[in-house]
């Protein structure tokens, strides 16, 4: 006897309306990175599958521009990407620093000691930096064995300056962790140039994919960190040396780990596409261009910025502060009802400060600059209408 | 100065070619799965959204005949489910039975003992399930607080009977974990009936949706052990109680957990729209009536089977043995040439002695069983020929 019966919901098949998605992402993906999604299905070591895989790497290489051989991605969302970072990179018991101005830092400290790191956290307020000297203060009184810093904040809107940090830790016998989700395409990060150690992704922001997977690069540092472990990794899904394998990373045959999620790859991959064929450095210069022209823009409006010191904002995520008696819900409300455009407020403790407006992959363009600010001033019209009356 | 060049393979756009995917999974997917992963992306918290994953809510609810509240997707895939299960239902030090009997018990072994569980295995030979008694006699030796055991052996191509299994833990004050990532719609699997304390799948099988996403069930009773830990989950990108709310499936708000992966939701919200549409009865008797018919065919041909009691033959993967002085992986790679249909080995301990032939979801029709006999037949005139030149 049936103890569910069949949902009418299910009855009707799926249609998606399209939104303008001008938050902290996931963003818009181009029309080829969707289609990708739709082409039939290969078998989890059909040859044809790994050739695939072999250009994302290629793609990821070019992209972090690091000749980093252990260049893959995670089957999973960008959230994995910190966990997987963590828990390959220390053991039970072992001191990591976080740098923590953020939820990434806040979420990086959890994930840590849910697997019983010993955490140490140096602190910047939401919207600040740190600066090469606080982390060395840091360094010299905890002595940790890893260091974790995130390069675009997208709670805070800051992009971390990441220039001597990774000496800075090799100096002192660390490992260097950088969290890239929401930079990664939006300013430069040469990793082999910055010496980081591992860095990870999301597909879902600059790239435009849609999101499912974290792509991820580690140094040979990490990777010898990571084969001269005592224990084995607190995790079988993520673990970093069988994933590598079958991402054909090392010089054995691939073997099966787990069933990749092969349509996924397929939109990382061409994703990867178009930032190869627009060239890095002019996809990097567009994203930091649109941001100046959003924030001019914002600027001649009257908004202020949670991030004060212009080098030190995100490219990718501006972070507008919400003016004095203005309501962040009801502004996100009207523009989403008639522009059909998606732009949220903060998040962690930021939420209730600020609108978050993202700037990522195909929908950092100028016509999307000029629309998001007319969006905002058709809204403070109407608010400030509604209030007169 | 550019330290890696812009990759030339990547300046081609995406171009899979269509296969016969008869293994083990994933399998093919219906075009309009495809199509559904293809729509436009939407916000991570977006009601539209969060829609969607209501309807694949009561899509899983309906396949696994369960009123479990706690029903919903994992963003990774089927091997998530595995090691979420495990990690959730257990705390360190925590002894937990599994059941081996192929390569699912061997990888769950591992992830227990990763994260520090006291495993205590029972084993049947591959090809071979375990009797009540086995399980029973396993529980008063080992008096664990938590069961393991697969219902789908996909490496041993079993399909584990379940009755009375549930009851048993429960009396002995145990939580059920059964993994049905390879029987889930091939096979009967009335949860709530069965007395299943925590299930999985995997969205590439029967359901026939691109792989990336696990689906899991908690009952009530899984749910009260989650809630009443001692120590956090050991993972946060895994951790059930805040997944299931970002799911919806608490009373709370939704909170940003992590950002799902919305086009992969898209697809199994469409995969299970056409198990609704055909209905579940329909469904799995159709998965029964080709496996009978390729079972027939095969014996037929002077075939055996590597699971000699038919009552314990998995219906979506059949376990073909193969003759004495055959090369599995010519026949293979024939029948991969010519047919463009791929139809693997054996893996783990089956590895060299089966090939599995899977018929999982759209795949699973007398036009496809008819056209893998007929390749088999070609493979082995053709190999015959070979061996006579």
């Amino acid at each position: 006897m049936a103890v569910v019966e069949p949902p009418k919901q299910l009855l009707v098949p799926l249609k998606v309306e399209e939104r303008l998605l001008m938050g902290p992402g996931p963003s818009n993906a181009h029309r080829r990175v969707l289609d990708a999604c739709a082409q039939p299905i290969l078998g989890l070591l059909d040859p044809r599958f790994c050739a695939i895989m072999d250009e994302v790497k290629l793609g990821l290489q070019y992209i972090w521009q690091t000749k980093n051989k252990h260049t893959f991605a995670l089957s999973g969302t960008g959230h994995s990407g910190v966990e997987a970072s963590i828990i390959n990179m220390t053991e039970r018991g072992e001191k990591i620093m976080i740098c923590v101005n953020g939820i990434w830092g806040e979420r990086a400290s959890d994930m840590a000691e849910r697997i019983g790191c010993d955490v140490r956290k140096i602190e910047r307020p939401i919207g600040e930096v740190f600066t090469l000297e606080d982390i060395q203060k840091g360094i010299e009184e905890y002595k940790p064995g890893v260091v974790f810093i995130t390069h675009g904040e997208s709670s805070g809107t800051t992009c971390q300056p990441l220039e001597g940090i990774g000496k800075l830790c090799h100096n002192n016998d660390c490992i260097l962790i950088v969290d890239s989700v929401a930079s990664l395409g939006g300013s430069p990060l040469n990793v082999d140039d910055l010496e980081i150690d591992v860095v990870y992704s999301g597909s879902q922001k600059c790239l435009g994919a849609p999101p499912g997977l974290s792509p991820i690069s580690l140094s040979p540092r990490a990777w010898k960190k990571l084969q001269s472990r005592n224990t084995k990794v607190p995790s079988f899904y993520f673990d970093l040396t069988m994933i590598a394998n079958y991402w054909g990373c090392d010089d054995g045959p691939r073997r099966y780990h787990h069933t990749g999620p092969i349509n996924s790859v397929y939109a990382l991959r061409e994703a990867l596409s178009l930032v190869v064929e627009e060239g890095l450095e002019n996809f990097i210069a567009r994203h930091q261009k649109s941001a100046e022209l959003l924030q001019d823009g914002f600027e001649k409006m009257g908004f202020a910025f949670l991030v004060q010191d212009k080098r030190h904002r995100l490219p990718t995520i501006t972070g507008v502060l919400i003016p004095q008696g203005v309501d962040q819900k009801k502004v996100s409300a009207f523009i989403g009802e008639k522009y059909k455009m998606d732009i949220p407020g903060g998040l962690g403790k930021s939420a209730g400060k600020i609108w978050r407006v993202g700037l990522m992959g195909v929908n950092s363009t100028k016509d999307n600059v000029n629309l998001v600010l007319k969006a905002f001033q058709d809204a403070m019209d109407n608010i400030k209408l509604q209030n007169n009356l």
